[in-house]
Protein backbone atom coordinates (compact mmCIF):
# COMPACT_ATOMS: atom_id res chain seq x y z
CA UNK A 1 0.00 0.00 0.00
CA UNK A 2 1.39 3.59 -0.65
CA UNK A 3 0.60 6.89 0.62
CA UNK A 4 1.66 9.89 -1.48
CA UNK A 5 1.11 13.03 1.30
CA UNK A 6 0.82 16.80 -0.19
CA UNK A 7 1.65 19.41 2.37
CA UNK A 8 3.46 22.76 2.79
CA UNK A 9 5.09 21.04 6.09
CA UNK A 10 6.74 17.88 4.67
CA UNK A 11 9.02 18.58 8.06
CA UNK A 12 6.25 18.15 10.57
CA UNK A 13 5.78 14.60 9.35
CA UNK A 14 9.02 13.36 9.62
CA UNK A 15 9.12 12.06 13.08
CA UNK A 16 5.54 10.53 13.14
CA UNK A 17 6.06 8.15 9.93
CA UNK A 18 9.92 7.18 11.11
CA UNK A 19 8.80 5.42 14.31
CA UNK A 20 6.60 2.97 15.87
CA UNK A 21 4.60 0.64 13.98
CA UNK A 22 4.29 2.97 10.83
CA UNK A 23 8.61 2.80 10.42
CA UNK A 24 8.45 -1.29 10.92
CA UNK A 25 5.31 -1.43 7.99
CA UNK A 26 7.81 0.72 5.77
CA UNK A 27 10.92 -1.67 6.65
CA UNK A 28 8.99 -4.74 5.92
CA UNK A 29 7.73 -3.14 2.22
CA UNK A 30 3.47 -3.32 3.23
CA UNK A 31 3.73 0.41 3.06
CA UNK A 32 5.29 3.29 1.18
CA UNK A 33 4.73 6.80 2.88
CA UNK A 34 5.67 9.27 0.31
CA UNK A 35 5.70 13.05 1.71
CA UNK A 36 5.73 15.61 -1.25
CA UNK A 37 6.42 19.25 -0.71
CA UNK A 38 3.48 21.28 -2.06
CA UNK A 39 6.26 23.88 -2.39
CA UNK A 40 7.94 22.30 -5.14
CA UNK A 41 5.43 22.58 -7.59
CA UNK A 42 4.46 26.19 -6.99
CA UNK A 43 4.22 27.95 -10.74
CA UNK A 44 4.98 31.53 -10.18
CA UNK A 45 8.49 33.49 -8.99
CA UNK A 46 7.81 33.90 -5.57
CA UNK A 47 7.13 29.64 -5.22
CA UNK A 48 3.46 30.97 -3.45
CA UNK A 49 0.91 28.29 -3.18
CA UNK A 50 -1.97 30.60 -1.58
CA UNK A 51 -3.61 33.65 -2.55
CA UNK A 52 -6.10 36.25 -1.14
CA UNK A 53 -9.55 34.84 -0.91
CA UNK A 54 -11.82 36.17 -3.65
CA UNK A 55 -14.69 37.94 -1.82
CA UNK A 56 -12.63 39.28 0.48
CA UNK A 57 -12.32 37.90 3.76
CA UNK A 58 -9.27 37.24 6.29
CA UNK A 59 -7.26 33.95 5.91
CA UNK A 60 -5.29 32.89 2.80
CA UNK A 61 -6.47 30.21 0.78
CA UNK A 62 -4.38 27.71 -1.40
CA UNK A 63 -3.97 28.20 -5.09
CA UNK A 64 -5.44 25.17 -7.25
CA UNK A 65 -2.50 24.91 -9.72
CA UNK A 66 0.06 23.40 -7.23
CA UNK A 67 -1.94 20.79 -6.05
CA UNK A 68 -3.14 20.02 -9.70
CA UNK A 69 0.26 19.73 -10.54
CA UNK A 70 1.61 17.60 -8.06
CA UNK A 71 -1.68 15.50 -8.12
CA UNK A 72 -1.22 14.92 -12.28
CA UNK A 73 2.29 14.10 -11.80
CA UNK A 74 1.45 11.56 -9.24
CA UNK A 75 -1.48 10.00 -11.39
CA UNK A 76 0.64 10.02 -14.55
CA UNK A 77 3.07 7.57 -12.31
CA UNK A 78 0.06 5.62 -10.90
CA UNK A 79 -3.87 4.58 -10.42
CA UNK A 80 -4.91 6.24 -7.51
CA UNK A 81 -7.51 4.77 -5.32
CA UNK A 82 -8.26 8.03 -3.24
CA UNK A 83 -7.79 11.11 -3.05
CA UNK A 84 -8.48 12.42 0.02
CA UNK A 85 -8.72 15.69 1.41
CA UNK A 86 -8.00 16.29 5.21
CA UNK A 87 -11.08 18.64 6.55
CA UNK A 88 -13.28 19.51 9.17
CA UNK A 89 -15.91 19.55 7.46
CA UNK A 90 -15.52 15.92 6.04
CA UNK A 91 -16.63 12.88 7.24
CA UNK A 92 -15.57 11.97 10.69
CA UNK A 93 -13.33 9.24 10.28
CA UNK A 94 -14.20 5.82 12.58
CA UNK A 95 -12.80 1.83 12.51
CA UNK A 96 -14.89 1.05 9.65
CA UNK A 97 -13.26 3.87 6.86
CA UNK A 98 -10.28 2.20 8.79
CA UNK A 99 -10.69 -0.62 7.87
CA UNK A 100 -12.39 0.12 4.33
CA UNK A 101 -9.03 2.15 3.36
CA UNK A 102 -6.84 -0.69 4.20
CA UNK A 103 -7.55 -2.92 1.71
CA UNK A 104 -6.94 0.47 -1.00
CA UNK A 105 -3.59 0.27 -3.25
CA UNK A 106 -2.75 3.40 -3.71
CA UNK A 107 -3.66 6.70 -1.80
CA UNK A 108 -3.35 10.47 -2.16
CA UNK A 109 -3.60 12.37 1.30
CA UNK A 110 -4.01 16.52 0.72
CA UNK A 111 -3.34 18.63 3.49
CA UNK A 112 -5.19 21.85 4.22
CA UNK A 113 -3.99 25.09 5.91
CA UNK A 114 -4.59 28.48 6.60
CA UNK A 115 -8.07 28.96 5.77
CA UNK A 116 -8.97 26.52 3.52
CA UNK A 117 -8.04 25.24 -0.39
CA UNK A 118 -9.63 26.64 -3.49
CA UNK A 119 -12.90 25.11 -3.57
CA UNK A 120 -12.18 23.27 -7.32
CA UNK A 121 -9.49 21.64 -5.58
CA UNK A 122 -12.46 19.72 -4.05
CA UNK A 123 -14.88 19.53 -6.67
CA UNK A 124 -12.45 18.19 -9.44
CA UNK A 125 -9.74 15.74 -7.87
CA UNK A 126 -10.89 14.98 -4.21
CA UNK A 127 -12.94 11.61 -3.91
CA UNK A 128 -13.24 11.34 -0.42
CA UNK A 129 -13.09 14.33 2.46
CA UNK A 130 -12.01 12.85 6.13
CA UNK A 131 -12.33 14.66 8.77
CA UNK A 132 -10.67 13.31 12.26
CA UNK A 133 -12.73 15.19 14.43
CA UNK A 134 -14.82 18.26 15.43
CA UNK A 135 -12.04 20.15 16.34
CA UNK A 136 -9.76 22.76 14.74
CA UNK A 137 -6.30 22.04 13.88
CA UNK A 138 -3.49 23.83 12.33
CA UNK A 139 -3.22 21.88 9.61
CA UNK A 140 -3.80 18.59 7.41
CA UNK A 141 -1.00 16.91 8.92
CA UNK A 142 -1.84 15.15 12.20
CA UNK A 143 -4.78 14.43 10.31
CA UNK A 144 -3.28 12.67 7.53
CA UNK A 145 -0.86 11.01 9.99
CA UNK A 146 -3.95 9.77 11.96
CA UNK A 147 -5.42 8.63 8.95
CA UNK A 148 -2.16 6.75 7.72
CA UNK A 149 -1.32 5.01 11.20
CA UNK A 150 -5.27 3.61 11.71
CA UNK A 151 -5.16 2.25 8.76
CA UNK A 152 -1.55 0.60 7.99
CA UNK A 153 -1.86 -0.84 11.09
CA UNK A 154 -4.75 -2.88 10.11
CA UNK A 155 -2.46 -4.12 6.81
CA UNK A 156 -1.80 -8.03 7.53
CA UNK A 157 1.81 -8.23 9.01
CA UNK A 158 1.99 -4.88 10.12
CA UNK A 159 0.88 -6.12 13.57
CA UNK A 160 2.20 -8.59 15.59
CA UNK A 161 0.43 -11.26 17.59
CA UNK A 162 1.29 -9.28 20.87
CA UNK A 163 -0.26 -6.10 19.10
CA UNK A 164 -2.89 -7.47 17.21
CA UNK A 165 -5.82 -5.27 15.64
CA UNK A 166 -8.03 -7.71 16.59
CA UNK A 167 -8.60 -7.05 20.26
CA UNK A 168 -8.67 -3.61 20.05
CA UNK A 169 -11.51 -1.03 21.11
CA UNK A 170 -13.96 -0.73 18.39
CA UNK A 171 -13.02 -3.85 16.43
CA UNK A 172 -15.22 -5.74 18.95
CA UNK A 173 -18.27 -2.96 19.57
CA UNK A 174 -17.52 -2.93 23.00
CA UNK A 175 -14.89 -0.85 24.87
CA UNK A 176 -12.10 -2.72 26.58
CA UNK A 177 -12.09 -4.52 30.06
CA UNK A 178 -9.68 -2.89 32.51
CA UNK A 179 -6.02 -4.26 32.60
CA UNK A 180 -3.68 -4.62 35.02
CA UNK A 181 0.20 -5.64 35.58
CA UNK A 182 2.80 -6.10 38.16
CA UNK A 183 2.84 -5.71 41.31
CA UNK A 184 -0.20 -6.65 42.28
CA UNK A 185 -0.21 -4.17 45.41
CA UNK A 186 0.88 -0.59 44.40
CA UNK A 187 0.46 1.43 48.16
CA UNK A 188 -2.26 -0.30 48.99
CA UNK A 189 -3.99 -0.21 45.50
CA UNK A 190 -4.45 -4.26 44.36
CA UNK A 191 -5.11 -5.95 41.13
CA UNK A 192 -8.79 -7.18 41.40
CA UNK A 193 -8.97 -10.83 42.80
CA UNK A 194 -10.56 -12.61 39.86
CA UNK A 195 -7.67 -11.83 37.48
CA UNK A 196 -5.36 -13.19 40.37
CA UNK A 197 -7.35 -16.61 40.34
CA UNK A 198 -6.45 -18.07 37.19
CA UNK A 199 -9.69 -19.13 36.52
CA UNK A 200 -10.00 -18.47 32.70
CA UNK A 201 -13.97 -18.66 32.60
CA UNK A 202 -14.43 -16.58 35.39
CA UNK A 203 -11.67 -14.05 33.95
CA UNK A 204 -13.35 -13.69 30.70
CA UNK A 205 -16.56 -13.30 32.18
CA UNK A 206 -15.22 -10.88 34.27
CA UNK A 207 -13.87 -8.67 31.40
CA UNK A 208 -17.10 -8.93 29.40
CA UNK A 209 -19.05 -7.50 32.68
CA UNK A 210 -16.51 -4.46 32.49
CA UNK A 211 -16.46 -4.21 29.37
CA UNK A 212 -20.32 -3.97 28.88
CA UNK A 213 -20.49 -1.64 31.92
CA UNK A 214 -17.58 0.94 31.02
CA UNK A 215 -19.63 0.71 27.36
CA UNK A 216 -22.73 1.53 28.92
CA UNK A 217 -21.28 4.58 31.21
CA UNK A 218 -18.93 5.88 28.58
CA UNK A 219 -20.17 5.57 25.40
CA UNK A 220 -23.95 4.02 25.27
CA UNK A 221 -24.05 4.82 21.65
CA UNK A 222 -21.69 1.81 20.72
CA UNK A 223 -24.44 -0.29 22.03
CA UNK A 224 -27.52 0.74 19.97
CA UNK B 1 0.63 27.27 29.22
CA UNK B 2 2.73 24.12 29.75
CA UNK B 3 2.50 20.75 28.48
CA UNK B 4 4.68 17.78 29.78
CA UNK B 5 3.59 14.71 27.64
CA UNK B 6 4.55 11.25 28.94
CA UNK B 7 5.84 8.94 26.62
CA UNK B 8 7.82 5.94 25.47
CA UNK B 9 8.52 7.28 22.26
CA UNK B 10 9.50 10.91 22.74
CA UNK B 11 11.16 11.11 19.28
CA UNK B 12 8.21 10.41 17.39
CA UNK B 13 6.58 13.98 19.11
CA UNK B 14 10.10 15.85 17.59
CA UNK B 15 8.96 17.29 14.61
CA UNK B 16 5.31 17.91 14.81
CA UNK B 17 6.19 20.09 18.10
CA UNK B 18 9.45 21.84 15.91
CA UNK B 19 7.12 23.53 13.20
CA UNK B 20 4.32 25.99 12.47
CA UNK B 21 1.68 26.96 15.42
CA UNK B 22 3.39 24.86 18.01
CA UNK B 23 6.78 26.03 17.20
CA UNK B 24 5.87 29.60 16.95
CA UNK B 25 4.15 29.69 20.17
CA UNK B 26 6.72 28.20 21.95
CA UNK B 27 9.49 30.52 20.71
CA UNK B 28 6.67 33.45 21.83
CA UNK B 29 6.82 32.15 25.06
CA UNK B 30 3.36 31.43 25.28
CA UNK B 31 3.52 27.93 25.43
CA UNK B 32 6.10 25.32 26.84
CA UNK B 33 5.83 21.90 25.50
CA UNK B 34 8.06 19.30 27.43
CA UNK B 35 8.39 15.65 25.96
CA UNK B 36 9.75 12.96 28.93
CA UNK B 37 11.06 9.75 28.03
CA UNK B 38 9.12 7.58 30.23
CA UNK B 39 12.14 4.68 30.19
CA UNK B 40 14.30 7.53 31.92
CA UNK B 41 11.51 6.22 34.91
CA UNK B 42 11.59 3.01 34.44
CA UNK B 43 12.65 1.17 38.40
CA UNK B 44 13.63 -1.97 37.07
CA UNK B 45 17.26 -3.06 35.53
CA UNK B 46 15.76 -3.82 32.15
CA UNK B 47 14.50 -0.50 31.83
CA UNK B 48 11.18 -2.32 31.27
CA UNK B 49 8.00 0.15 31.66
CA UNK B 50 5.85 -2.47 30.49
CA UNK B 51 4.83 -6.16 31.19
CA UNK B 52 2.30 -9.28 30.82
CA UNK B 53 -1.23 -8.78 31.69
CA UNK B 54 -2.92 -10.47 34.59
CA UNK B 55 -5.53 -12.98 33.76
CA UNK B 56 -3.86 -13.65 30.97
CA UNK B 57 -4.04 -12.59 27.13
CA UNK B 58 -2.12 -10.84 24.48
CA UNK B 59 -0.79 -7.39 24.30
CA UNK B 60 1.36 -6.15 27.19
CA UNK B 61 0.27 -3.18 29.61
CA UNK B 62 2.37 -0.88 30.92
CA UNK B 63 3.33 -0.37 34.14
CA UNK B 64 2.54 2.02 36.75
CA UNK B 65 5.69 2.54 38.57
CA UNK B 66 7.32 5.09 35.51
CA UNK B 67 4.36 6.87 35.37
CA UNK B 68 3.99 7.63 38.85
CA UNK B 69 7.10 8.49 39.03
CA UNK B 70 7.83 10.69 36.28
CA UNK B 71 4.22 12.65 37.36
CA UNK B 72 4.95 12.63 40.89
CA UNK B 73 8.74 14.56 39.70
CA UNK B 74 6.73 16.96 38.19
CA UNK B 75 4.23 17.20 40.58
CA UNK B 76 7.01 18.10 43.25
CA UNK B 77 7.76 20.67 40.71
CA UNK B 78 4.54 22.82 39.59
CA UNK B 79 0.82 22.25 40.04
CA UNK B 80 -0.95 20.86 37.36
CA UNK B 81 -4.71 21.44 36.25
CA UNK B 82 -5.17 17.78 34.65
CA UNK B 83 -3.32 14.72 34.02
CA UNK B 84 -4.43 13.75 30.82
CA UNK B 85 -4.67 10.11 29.54
CA UNK B 86 -5.04 9.55 25.89
CA UNK B 87 -7.07 7.07 25.04
CA UNK B 88 -9.85 5.28 22.73
CA UNK B 89 -12.39 4.92 25.45
CA UNK B 90 -12.35 8.24 26.94
CA UNK B 91 -14.26 11.07 26.19
CA UNK B 92 -14.76 12.77 22.88
CA UNK B 93 -12.54 15.68 21.86
CA UNK B 94 -14.52 18.66 20.57
CA UNK B 95 -13.87 22.47 20.17
CA UNK B 96 -15.40 23.06 23.47
CA UNK B 97 -12.96 20.80 25.53
CA UNK B 98 -10.26 22.40 23.38
CA UNK B 99 -11.59 25.69 24.33
CA UNK B 100 -11.83 24.62 28.06
CA UNK B 101 -8.27 23.28 28.21
CA UNK B 102 -6.99 26.39 26.67
CA UNK B 103 -7.17 28.55 29.89
CA UNK B 104 -5.68 25.56 32.13
CA UNK B 105 -1.99 26.78 33.00
CA UNK B 106 0.04 23.54 33.42
CA UNK B 107 -1.76 20.25 32.03
CA UNK B 108 0.48 16.52 31.90
CA UNK B 109 -0.68 14.15 29.17
CA UNK B 110 -0.22 10.36 29.01
CA UNK B 111 0.87 8.34 26.01
CA UNK B 112 -0.99 4.64 26.26
CA UNK B 113 0.51 2.03 23.80
CA UNK B 114 0.19 -1.55 23.47
CA UNK B 115 -2.74 -3.20 25.24
CA UNK B 116 -3.01 -0.15 27.33
CA UNK B 117 -1.98 1.37 30.57
CA UNK B 118 -2.90 -0.12 34.52
CA UNK B 119 -5.85 0.96 35.07
CA UNK B 120 -4.86 2.32 39.04
CA UNK B 121 -3.09 4.51 36.86
CA UNK B 122 -6.51 5.63 35.57
CA UNK B 123 -8.21 5.96 38.65
CA UNK B 124 -5.39 7.22 40.57
CA UNK B 125 -3.60 10.00 39.18
CA UNK B 126 -5.57 10.80 35.90
CA UNK B 127 -8.83 13.61 36.36
CA UNK B 128 -9.64 13.88 32.23
CA UNK B 129 -9.89 10.57 29.44
CA UNK B 130 -9.72 12.11 26.10
CA UNK B 131 -10.03 10.19 22.85
CA UNK B 132 -9.30 12.05 19.90
CA UNK B 133 -11.76 10.18 17.57
CA UNK B 134 -13.49 6.26 17.19
CA UNK B 135 -10.55 4.46 15.66
CA UNK B 136 -7.41 3.03 16.97
CA UNK B 137 -3.69 4.23 16.85
CA UNK B 138 -0.45 2.81 17.64
CA UNK B 139 -0.36 4.99 20.64
CA UNK B 140 -1.46 8.33 22.09
CA UNK B 141 1.48 10.42 20.65
CA UNK B 142 -0.52 11.85 17.63
CA UNK B 143 -3.51 11.83 19.63
CA UNK B 144 -1.42 14.53 22.36
CA UNK B 145 -0.19 16.16 19.64
CA UNK B 146 -3.79 16.78 18.13
CA UNK B 147 -4.31 17.88 21.90
CA UNK B 148 -1.25 20.47 21.91
CA UNK B 149 -2.37 21.78 18.31
CA UNK B 150 -5.98 22.21 19.10
CA UNK B 151 -5.63 23.75 22.24
CA UNK B 152 -2.47 26.24 21.87
CA UNK B 153 -3.92 28.06 18.73
CA UNK B 154 -6.61 29.31 21.21
CA UNK B 155 -4.32 30.81 23.60
CA UNK B 156 -4.53 34.63 22.22
CA UNK B 157 -1.37 36.00 20.67
CA UNK B 158 -0.35 32.42 18.98
CA UNK B 159 -2.62 33.47 15.75
CA UNK B 160 -2.35 36.64 13.67
CA UNK B 161 -5.68 38.20 12.49
CA UNK B 162 -4.82 36.30 9.05
CA UNK B 163 -5.24 32.97 10.87
CA UNK B 164 -7.25 33.79 13.38
CA UNK B 165 -9.51 31.15 15.33
CA UNK B 166 -12.64 33.45 15.74
CA UNK B 167 -13.75 32.25 11.76
CA UNK B 168 -13.28 28.72 12.18
CA UNK B 169 -14.88 25.69 11.53
CA UNK B 170 -16.89 24.88 14.86
CA UNK B 171 -16.15 27.94 16.84
CA UNK B 172 -19.34 29.81 15.09
CA UNK B 173 -21.53 26.37 14.87
CA UNK B 174 -21.39 26.39 10.84
CA UNK B 175 -19.16 24.70 8.75
CA UNK B 176 -17.28 27.13 6.38
CA UNK B 177 -18.22 28.22 3.40
CA UNK B 178 -16.56 27.01 -0.12
CA UNK B 179 -13.84 29.80 -0.33
CA UNK B 180 -11.67 30.11 -4.03
CA UNK B 181 -8.51 32.04 -5.10
CA UNK B 182 -6.50 33.27 -8.30
CA UNK B 183 -7.09 32.03 -10.94
CA UNK B 184 -10.49 33.10 -11.66
CA UNK B 185 -10.91 30.46 -14.21
CA UNK B 186 -9.42 27.26 -14.46
CA UNK B 187 -9.21 25.18 -17.12
CA UNK B 188 -12.57 26.17 -17.64
CA UNK B 189 -13.91 25.69 -14.02
CA UNK B 190 -14.73 29.13 -12.62
CA UNK B 191 -14.92 30.75 -9.55
CA UNK B 192 -18.74 31.91 -8.30
CA UNK B 193 -19.45 35.29 -10.14
CA UNK B 194 -20.83 36.73 -6.57
CA UNK B 195 -16.99 36.39 -5.51
CA UNK B 196 -15.71 38.77 -8.05
CA UNK B 197 -18.59 40.83 -7.82
CA UNK B 198 -17.52 43.30 -5.18
CA UNK B 199 -20.73 43.52 -3.56
CA UNK B 200 -20.25 43.00 0.02
CA UNK B 201 -23.37 42.20 1.25
CA UNK B 202 -24.23 39.83 -1.43
CA UNK B 203 -20.73 38.03 -0.58
CA UNK B 204 -22.11 37.34 2.77
CA UNK B 205 -25.66 36.39 1.82
CA UNK B 206 -23.77 34.08 -0.30
CA UNK B 207 -21.31 32.82 1.92
CA UNK B 208 -24.03 32.50 5.02
CA UNK B 209 -26.41 30.43 1.88
CA UNK B 210 -23.24 27.62 1.47
CA UNK B 211 -22.27 27.64 5.07
CA UNK B 212 -25.57 26.82 6.04
CA UNK B 213 -25.97 24.31 2.76
CA UNK B 214 -22.98 22.49 3.58
CA UNK B 215 -24.16 21.73 7.11
CA UNK B 216 -27.21 20.96 6.41
CA UNK B 217 -25.87 18.11 3.90
CA UNK B 218 -22.90 16.95 5.70
CA UNK B 219 -23.11 17.55 9.68
CA UNK B 220 -27.24 18.05 10.22
CA UNK B 221 -26.28 17.61 14.05
CA UNK B 222 -24.47 20.68 13.97
CA UNK B 223 -27.89 22.21 13.78
CA UNK B 224 -29.92 20.38 16.03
Amino acid sequence: MRFDIITVLPALLESPFAHSILQRAQKKGIAEIVVHNLRDYATNKQKSVDDYQYGGGSGMVMSIEPFAACIEKLQAEREYDEIIFMSPDGVTLNQSTANELSIKKNIIILCGHYKGIDQRIRDIFVTREISVGDYVLSGGELPAAIVVDAVVRLIPGVLNDETSALSDSFQGELLDAPVYTRPADWRGNKVPDVLLSGHEAKVNEWRHEQALERTKIRRPDLLE
